[in-house]
Order: structure tokens, then C-alpha cells, then sequence
């Protein structure tokens, strides 16, 4: 083993665009992820678990870079020359599980899925190449129904989470309805793909540079700040005005007959709308529900087939010096009814959504001020060698009264032990020397107290003496006293 | 995006050596994880995450598979040329974020990680490519507190997970001890490394040969069942005597003093003693734990520097006919002071061990019988498809009561929609069509008893007239009358 590069010795860096997580943020996490889960289990769905690879070919190119097909993934080929790649999302392994296994699984099938994915980008600030997704999926029941379970489902989901009524909506609109939009100002030929897309772009901005701004890229153009002109789409002032009519429609009262007044003559626009109108009739309690629909999400409309649906975060929720943040969107979904197509030739109906994990992660944590950091545990100091296991012995009586702790097993410098304690943001340390053990006691040190003391009194000397922070009691009141200390500050 | 290759299709199959799990088996997984990390976290561990990749030079060679130095992970090249490997087990990267963090970080440092690993390995039967692991060590902390804390907590784990006390014992050895065995039987120096791995693999198989088969194995050799002759270690008769002795040391009513009988003399054996016996010494209720010294514990000495566990359930775990199962190993871990020397060039003190999550999932299934299966949801049949709210409503008053719940969405067809949930192992289906809605009713439908009595009942054309599975209820007893019958069968 040590024979040739005995001096080699590699740099320890985390890999590029990759990150180490440790404590409270894996907690937070932990327990918001396991409260959507207990949503999707009531509503029947089961969980699954696919690998991280996939055979390349069966992911296909639905990637959300659809420029770079076939780039964005990390891919290495397998000892028998076939390309397997890590899955960038949890749609794509779900299309292929349904696919191989389609004849047993009852249909309509209904799973969750939680966990990483990886995406071969160029990391940026807070944009790292492996994250958590979070999805619900039913696979197998046409539209509406399913559709309308999934709008209110994903209200359950953000309030499990932890954000309340008022503080989001989820925001729908359907695919059928913009191509109703097209039908209606003449652009729902083969030749105005291209034009399309460009008042798509146009249409993506309504949120950042409203009526106007929108309106100018949908007719001459548009000149920002800095100058630079972005040509316009050219519309002439009347289909400029029902794309602008139809961008607001989610602000009107009744935004389904908004959108009726302007595309109820259009096929795409009528089948799109009724479908919207399923989707309403079917949600019990939909007027309690902080469901909109709103004709400005466009999300990956090339993706979906029918209603979309993005959950959107209102502006109330405030950091730790109440100033408002905008968080946005903090999921999406839609019907894909082409999905599974792939695979089987046949269209097998589909819809589901996916959790912006991190982002809804940092809004909790905006929401509740600083992140609650994780429970530091009690430290039993060590201070002799021979008695370890009577402090083992008092570090398993706190174990057993449900407060963590642990003994300090580093070495036996009082000092030392003392910083450690503070470095692991303990509550207090647990201190029996020669002096408390002969007299059957056991000290213990507030360090939340100690240390909001001595930010207080100028005069150090004169806290030191006074120690207010440390008392003795008897041993055998450990428990009970550890208790009453760290019941003062909670 | 429909351009070329549009009748290309990818056949949907999950990549070799890899699975999909559905269902109980996750949530039977998660549960089991949850307990175990419960106890992680009362000791004072802290919970990490670190990426899939790490860059391959990193990872270093602590492959089992050491013949193939290098294989046996999954590596790809990145962007800017490094090469990553997925990781191949949970100690590599600790040593790596540690090496990467030494200054910030608390010491001792006591984290635990749960997630999966890859192996580029052949796969097999019972054997896959990505499996999970749960690791909890502590980095910091010199011989014998941190070990002993170690086997104390393996004994907590491996409690929390089900196992009962007297079901399993952790076994502790230690490579000094072993290291003294061969300086008694003169066989320390430089020159005697292949007598070395030749008699640790003849003591590797103590379990299976017993004393008959290991001494000829010592000595002369041994011919097996097929024939087969293996080439002995040609050992002398005292020198088997003492191999022999020290195997079965851990038999004795006191190993220790056994163990110290044979090599109280040699440094190496009593410098092992002692941690064996500063083990012992630190753990308090030492008499009441699981927890064996035991020499014919051979882990991968190589890796280990000083004690090295083995949590090992005992034959008394049945399976559902009743019969004894051999489950055997269930983790392991050890103490290893080398591993972020690679990074540091200083030895740091570390201690942990490894969860067998998989077999140890086993072990559980065979004790709890036939795992009980995920409890499938209430299913609200779909027969009004202009009533799909109220059935929504129904379904959301029994989630509000506890209990998983969804409506069928996937056609009208009644038989289809009893067969689905017969397909979810369903309790129970609510049936509500024009009649039961215009007495202001619902049916219930015991599909648990429906099931046994129609294994009981040769003249089927009897039981449906009868019908006993089957009630109607007001609708406004839903909830109450759903638990009444769910309750008869648990």
C-alpha cells in the first residue's frame, strides 16, 4: 500500500459547482421534506425510488437547456459501451419506470419521488450541480380530475411546508389557451412558429415591465435602460390590445370569463377554458383554495399539453429586518400527456408537479428569522481520565430524559473543552471535577447565560467572581436541574 | 424538436446492477433511518451531506476490491479536465471535508451521514450498484473513550432498529492484538507478510471450518468436500496451538484474561489489550450490553489501526415458517488514524462505523413476519363524473380524520375502478351513485372481509346476494363508520 507516491498528497476541495451541507440546513430540510410526504401519502400516492442513472437514451432530451440536447447531463459509459446518465430530474426516470412496468402497476398510477438530481451546468452563485427535487405525479387519468387534485394538493404541500393562507398562490393557466391566443390574432399557422416564440418572450415579461413595456415589444420595439433597442413583433394595435387584455385577465373578478370574452370563439382557446372550468367544478372548496388562474405563467409550455400550474410566493414574507423579499416561484407542474409516449408509441395522460425545494427552504427560513439553529447538545466535561464512564454514565441519564449530549472526549485541557462546548453552541456544560465528585455534586455552566453576561457587564473581574451562570447540585438532581436551565431561555 | 428520429424508441429498462423500489420497502427503509438517526443525534452527532462526486484523487484507494486499485467506482471526466467519481462509501468523504475544513470545524468532530454509494462492480443476485449507507464517526478523539462510546451507541442502533437485546452482539477485536498473535508465533518481520495474509485467511474461515478445518489449514493443508486441496501454512504444533487459542479466546468467560494469557507478553498484544481493556472500563453499564471481545473478528485489518467492531445478529431471528435465519454481519467500523493523513500529512485520530442497512432491513422483515405492507388508501369510487367534488370532499374528510385516502380518476367503468383498488390493497371502497345520493347515503365496501369470505364461500351466487361486506351509511357518517371498519381489521 505504501509503496510508490508516499508523498502525494491530493488537495481536499469539494468538486466545482457541487457543496457540503452539515446540521441544522440537513434538519430543516429533513423535516419540511418529511411533512410533504405525509401530504402525498394521505392523498394515496406511494413512494418510489429509481436509481441515479439512467440509460441515456431513455432520458431523452428534456432538458430544460434546450439548446445543448444531450449537454446538461453527466454521462459515462458502462462496461458493456452503453451510455448511462445521472437523471437532471425526476420526470424523466418516472416516464421510464411507468414504461417498463406498465402492465402490473395499477392505473392510474400515483407516486412521489424525493431526491438529488444532477445537472452538468456551470455553477454560478447559489446554483450548484446537485439539488433536491420533491414530485407528485399521477400517471393514467385524463383531464380534468387529476388536474384539479393536483391544483389543491399543491395548496396542502405549501402549507405542510409551512407558509400560510394569504402568503402564495398557485397560479394556473393552460397550454390550449395560448394557442387559443395565437388562433385568435392570426398566428396559429405553421409559418408564425418563429413569431410565436418571439411574442411568447414578449408575454414572459409582462411581470418585470408591464403594460407598456409589453406593449412595445409586441408592436416597434423596445428600448431599455441602457439603451439597446430590442426589435418588436409587430403586431398591429388590435391584437397588441387582446395580448394585453389577455395578461390581465387573471385581475379581473371572474378571470375565466375574461378569458372567455377575449378567445371563447377560438377552438384552442374554448377546449383550453373548459378544461380550466373542470379543473374549478372539481375542487370542493374552491373558493377557500389560493388558486388563480392567470394566462401570464408561461412555463415550458413546449413540455406540457394541457394546464400548467406554478406556485408563486406573495411579497409579505419578510426577513429577519422586515423588509419584504420576493422568493417567486417555489414549484411548477402541468400535464404532459406525451411523456410515456416515448417509450410505449401510445399517449399516456399525465400530470404532477414538482417542489422548488431550496427555494421554499429559503423562505421558511426568511419567514421564521434566522434559521432556529440545530439543538446544540449538553457537554459532560471530562476533566478525569478514570471517570469516564461515570460521565458516560450522566451524558446516557440526559439521552434517556430526551436531551442530547455527549461526553467530551478530545483530551484534558478545561479550556479547551469549555470552547468546544461553545463551538457546538451547547446549552451548558456539565462539570464534576475531584472537588464535586468527593462531595457527590456536579456543576453546571449556563453558556447561553454565561455569554449574554459578559457581553453586559464591562467589569470582567467582577463576573468572575459572582459566576452567576454556575451553580452546584447534587448529583443526583442532574437531570431535573439540566431541565430547569435550559427551560430559561426557550 | 420533432425533426429527425421520430420514430426512434428507446426501450425503457432500469440500467444493469440497478432497481426501483415502490412502495413499503422505502417507507420501511426511511422509518428504520429515522430511528437510527434519532440516536445519532441524542450523542451529539450532527447530521452532513456531502455531493455525489468527489474528484477522483481524492477518493484514494480504499476500495475492498484492492487487486483493482482505481475500478470498482464510476468516474467521468469534468469540463475543466479533473476527473470525479461518484463516492463508493461515506468514510472517503468525511476525510475529505474534514482535510478541507480542519480549522473551523469542532474537535473532536462527531458527524453521522446517511445516502447512497456506488459500486462499478459486477452485479448479482442481492447484489446492486447503488445501495445505502449510514455511517456515524467521530474524528478528534484518541483511543479507547471514542471506541467505547462506539460499541455503545452500535448497541443503541442497532436496538433502535428493532433488533432486541440478546438478538445480536456487537464483537470487538483489535489489529494490535492480532499483530501481537504474530509476533508470538514469530512471524512479524518484514519477510512474513505473505505468512501473514495466509494464516488471516485460514483465520477468516473459523467460522465456517471450526478448529479441525483452520488447523489443517495452519498446518499441513486441507482437502474440501469437492476435493479441492488447499496448501497449508505449515505452521508447528505450538504454533497452531496458540492460533487456536486465540481464535476461541472470545469463548471464554473472561476473553480478556484469555486473550492476555496468550499474548500478555508481546507489545503489540498488550498495547491492544489495553484499548481493549480502556474499552471495557469507559463504558458504564459494560455488564448490561451487547457487546462480545472476540479475536476471530477479522474486518479489513489492512484499513484499521486499532479496535474494529462487528454488529452480528445471533440464529434466533425467524423467518415467517418459523425456521432460523442466518443473517450474520449487519455493520462494522473500526478505528482508523490514517485516513486524513493523506489529505494533512499528520495522523488524526478517528473512530466509526457503518450501518448494513439493507441486511439489517432483512432481518427486520424476517422478524416482523411478511412486511407489513404500506397500508393502502380508502378509495372513493368515481360513479357521477358531475360529482367529482363531492367525492373530492369525502376524500378530504377522511385525510382531515387520518386516514390515506383519494378518489379514482381514472374512467366511469365500476368493475375496473374495484379492481383498482383491490390493486392498492385498499381497506375499504366508498361507493356513492345516484341512489345512495338521493337517500343522502354511502356504501361501504370491505374489500378485506369481501376478500376472505370470498375464499370461504364456494357458492359465490350465495355470497353476493348476501352481501355482508357491503352497508350503507348516512352520508354524514363517513369518517366514523370508515374507522369502524378499518378497526375490525387491525
Amino acid at each position: 500500500m505504501a509503496k510508490k507516491q508516499k508523498t502525494f498528497r491530493p488537495k481536499a476541495r469539494v468538486p466545482r459547482g457541487f457543496r457540503d451541507r452539515l446540521g441544522a440546513e440537513i434538519v430543516a430540510e429533513r423535516e419540511m421534506l418529511s411533512r410533504i410526504s405525509a401530504v402525498y401519502e394521505a392523498h394515496g400516492f406511494d413512494p418510489l425510488e429509481t436509481p441515479a442513472f439512467e440509460y441515456t437514451d431513455a432520458l431523452g432530451k428534456f432538458l430544460p437547456d434546450v439548446d445543448r440536447p444531450n449537454q446538461g447531463v453527466f454521462s459515462l459509459q458502462d462496461d458493456d459501451q452503453q451510455w448511462m446518465s445521472l437523471r437532471y430530474d425526476l420526470t424523466a426516470p418516472l416516464a421510464r419506470f411507468v414504461a417498463e412496468n406498465y402492465d402490473s402497476l395499477p392505473k392510474p398510477f400515483r407516486r412521489y419521488q424525493v431526491g438529488p438530481v444532477w445537472r452538468n451546468e456551470k455553477p454560478g452563485p447559489g446554483r450548484f450541480r446537485q439539488f433536491t427535487q420533491c414530485d407528485a405525479d399521477t400517471v393514467g387519468a385524463p383531464a380534468p380530475y387529476a388536474d384539479a387534485e393536483m391544483c389543491a394538493m399543491f395548496c396542502d404541500v405549501i402549507e405542510a411546508a409551512g407558509i400560510n393562507k394569504g402568503e402564495y398562490f398557485i397560479r394556473v393557466s393552460n397550454r390550449k389557451i395560448v394557442d387559443g391566443l395565437f388562433e385568435k390574432i392570426g398566428l396559429d399557422g405553421d409559418d408564425s412558429a418563429e413569431m410565436r416564440l418571439t411574442v411568447m418572450r414578449s408575454m414572459d415579461k409582462f411581470d418585470r415591465l408591464g403594460d407598456t413595456g409589453v406593449a412595445l415589444l409586441l408592436g416597434e420595439g423596445r428600448k431599455d435602460e441602457s439603451g439597446d433597442f430590442t426589435e418588436g413583433a409587430k403586431l398591429d394595435d388590435a391584437n397588441i390590445e387582446a395580448v394585453l387584455s389577455f395578461l390581465k385577465s387573471g385581475q379581473a373578478d371572474n378571470p375565466l370569463g375574461a378569458i372567455e370574452a377575449i378567445l371563447g370563439e377560438t377552438n384552442s382557446g374554448s377546449a383550453g377554458l373548459a378544461e380550466l372550468n373542470g379543473i374549478q367544478n372539481a375542487i370542493p372548496d374552491f373558493a377557500d383554495r389560493s388558486i388563480l388562474f392567470d394566462c401570464s405563467v408561461i412555463r415550458g409550455l413546449e413540455y406540457y399539453t394541457g394546464p400548467v400550474f406554478e406556485a408563486e410566493l406573495t411579497t409579505t414574507i419578510k426577513d429577519a429586518k422586515g423588509r419584504p423579499v420576493q422568493i417567486g416561484s417555489v414549484g411548477g407542474g402541468g400535464r404532459y400527456d406525451g411523456l410515456v409516449k416515448r417509450f410505449k408509441g401510445v399517449e399516456v395522460p399525465a400530470v404532477g408537479f414538482s417542489v422548488g425545494v431550496s427555494r421554499l427552504l429559503a423562505a421558511l427560513e426568511l419567514q421564521q428569522g434566522a434559521r432556529s439553529a440545530a439543538e446544540g447538545p449538553v457537554i459532560v466535561l471530562a476533566l478525569e481520565k478514570d471517570q469516564m464512564a461515570s460521565y458516560q454514565t450522566m451524558a446516557a441519564e440526559l439521552r434517556a430524559a430526551g436531551i442530547r449530549s455527549e461526553v467530551y472526549l478530545g483530551g484534558s485541557n478545561f479550556a479547551k473543552q469549555l470552547k468546544y462546548a461553545d463551538k457546538r453552541a451547547a446549552p451548558l456544560a456539565i462539570i464534576q471535577g475531584e472537588d464535586e465528585r468527593e462531595k457527590g455534586e456536579i456543576t453546571i455552566k449556563d453558556l447561553i447565560l454565561g455569554s449574554e453576561l459578559s457581553k453586559q457587564i464591562e467589569d470582567n473581574a467582577e463576573w468572575r467572581e459572582e459566576q452567576p451562570a454556575q451553580f452546584s447540585v447534587p448529583r443526583s438532581e442532574l437531570v431535573s436541574a439540566v431541565k430547569k436551565t435550559i427551560a430559561r431561555h426557550r
